[in-house]
């Protein structure tokens, strides 16, 4: 941008600044999914081609932004962690959230139009994110967070697995089906799955129950440290970008998953 | 989302509300723009196509955001004009920007596939988009700032135009064409133009040198009050989102834009 | 501060700076003043001793700190307003509000040992105040700030003035009094202080109705200028230091009080 | 605060939550204290009762406040930590920093006027202190923050004992004095000391040359556990008030005074 005298106006301009050596999570989200999946006809309760177009933009994602150690998401929204010493765009607030929501969305509608070409997107109703980040200043606090999204993963889709099975099989309307679950508890809702629709809810698929979990894997011994020099750091964006990324459906609850991976909150 | 003992990490969540009765701008801006006309071989100075899609893409967010007052915009970057009293996600900033960032983001990679499909968009390569959201609480800091990216655009375009003028017509590298312009003043630009390739950048298309700019026309009287019911405020948004949008390429430095239109800034 | 290499811990300050062209009101407001006043036997309602030591503060501020265009108090709080070109601490807020605090405390506590020398203060109950900053960008809403205050201001006095009647006149235990008052309206307060203790209200003192304003009178012209050269700007602080300060205690409800005083807004 | 239609300002007003597991430490630092130090004629390089004040000052607010670990300062400034899990004023920002800059003031100018009561304090110069709060996420950053303090007080302190002894023993005037140290290294100052007056740095009183540290001692176990009960947290802060507080003048930068001290960042 170049000089005038109209360029005091810049000094309006506020900026965030996150958080040292504290860890990032950044939680994209979508807008409007609701009608989104009604518009384009998704599968209830859960549609294959559109999981598979949210994990392709969140893999996409991870391999772009060497950064992201880790990313886990359901339905339609991800979150992801960036390792503790990240200094991406300086940890400008306003940058992280706006290239994350940006590019996620660009992602979705490309995997869109290659995975789901037979229902094009129309102008009105495009696929967008809002993001946000959340600095979390130690490692119980990462973990609570991961276990708080998968916990609400799976009463999400209790919940819609039994709602839609009541739909779908069941002959009720949507109001019914909602009102026959109010107050229900989980095992009300595995009841009804397992005595109406001889479905018992533990072999459902755990890519449904559990989500979706990309981990970083082989990360270099220097991760740990704060003082990089510059020739240390590109070493290891270089290395970090070539690491292979794994996927799981596994549960993130009990400390089995993250006292094997240490390295993800190092 | 639903409750669990882990939801306490919501506690570490931060929002930034912009200031009441200020107006809001938010600008998006093209993420690596520089590359990405390289890789889509883009006319130069300018690319019609591409200021097309860029066109048709601020068009259409502000058809969807009736409380968008006004948009500017040239090369890779927007600039929107939030009404005064606009009350958009209660003004949390995340929200507004993330919006704006996915929602131009998507819009310009589905003008892209319409207008410029035999350049197919590589995953690699998406169009994508930061923003930023700055309050100003003045008239006279609003129109300083458009005023600031006018000019920015007008010593962009002549810069550029000479540039490519110096490269394209006149045989140098993009090196020597760049040594040749350190130093130079307007004038010595104009005068490369006119004695090197017989142009007067005067006669080169307003859009270039000017940007483009959407109003929106005809404004309810109500807009000015700060305290509508929830019914007028009703009335309002859908009056809004009727109001014709015009596209001008003209002057914003001189008083005579604004003072015609009032009801910009009210 | 000297350089080391633990300085880097400066990076985790954050520094807020409060958004230019904006009226800044602080206000400064005791911290547990009732048991302040228990303590040190105020009279009851309003102790005229106390009332002038925070006054004196309050003067002694505006003296001492050119910036400040007016000032309202009443009870244990005062408000300054700050000329919206004020650039004092670069306007960053944590300087902005804790030299308040801590500047007020210290004149507190130093007119309470002229003024109160009968009663000394002791350590464990020192009087201290807090303070915050906001800033409002219209002169409405600064005119409506200090009507919140006027009119708080009011309902407290006239609380307080029939609460004390019923306790120290009417015999009554607190206790009673609280209940006594609940649910009644202003008209109730002031029939209770005429039948019962032959109070007519609008005949109590103006400064314990209205509370007390300062007012720096006689602006010089550029104040309205937002672009002061060094020297302009040393000029006109040198003014404002100057100028004389007016005390009132009248009404800054109606528009009257402000529209004659163009200055202070400007 | 009473309601009235006026009191839609207070949507204006903006908080800052400090991030919640995470150490908080407020730095006060008194305002103008070169002036200060001339006016009421500090001895120098170090006034004994100056230092008297501070301290009881800074002892003083610690017993106030059982949420204070730690305290540690020199010359005009002193910093505080306060406990992880330390949840005063909900950790509100504006509240917790100015709180500390006005009972700071408000300790020193008591406990001044009972130790040097024979140089009374002119309202003209009152002493002031401003504050700041920051948040650091691990042990280390708090290990280094007082390292960075202890340093600074060194190379302070070396600087204005050099100096001084130039100026009163040496003749010198402030003008010479300093050009004679510009560019010096602490060798070269501790050589002038020894070589020109006869002084051993090393043997100059520990309170000058490491500062002054306040630690709470004989901590309950409960400390590091972040879900208290409201009983267990009242318990909690009753033992905190009831700890003994030690002062020590000793060595922060190496790691033994932390390690032996487990509870401080607990």
């Amino acid at each position: 941008m170049t000089n005038s005298r109209y360029e005091y106006v810049r000094e309006f301009e506020r900026e965030n600044i996150l958080l040292p050596e504290t860890h990032i999570i950044i939680r994209v989200d979508g807008r409007g999914f609701h009608k989104f999946s009604d518009r384009y006809s998704f599968d209830k309760p859960n549609d294959e081609r559109a999981l598979k177009v949210i994990n392709l933009s969140a893999l996409q994602l991870m391999k772009q932004m060497p950064d992201i150690m880790m990313a886990y998401g359901d339905s339609d929204e991800y979150s992801f962690l960036l390792r503790k010493q990240c200094d991406l765009f300086e940890r400008r607030e306003f940058k992280l959230i706006t290239t994350f929501s940006s590019t996620f969305s660009a992602y979705y509608q490309y995997y869109w139009n290659q995975e789901c070409s037979d229902k094009p997107l129309s102008v009105e109703r495009l696929p967008t994110f809002d993001a946000r980040a959340v600095v979390y200043p130690t490692d119980d606090t990462i973990r609570d967070y991961f276990r708080w999204r998968q916990v609400d993963c799976h009463i999400n889709n209790l919940y819609n697995t039994t709602f839609w099975n009541l739909v779908v099989k069941g002959g009720m309307t949507p109001k019914e089906a909602e009102n026959r679950l109010i107050g229900t508890l989980s095992s009300d809702k595995n009841e009804i799955l397992f005595e109406q629709f001889g479905i018992n809810y533990n072999d459902e698929p755990e890519i449904y129950k559990k989500g979706t979990t990309y981990i970083r894997e082989s990360i270099p011994d220097t991760t740990g440290s704060s003082e990089l020099s510059k020739r240390q750091l590109d070493r290891l964006q270089k290395k970090l970008r070539k690491s292979e990324i794994k996927e799981l459906h596994g549960d993130l609850i009990k400390d089995e998953f993250w006292n094997s991976r240490p390295w993800l909150l190092s």
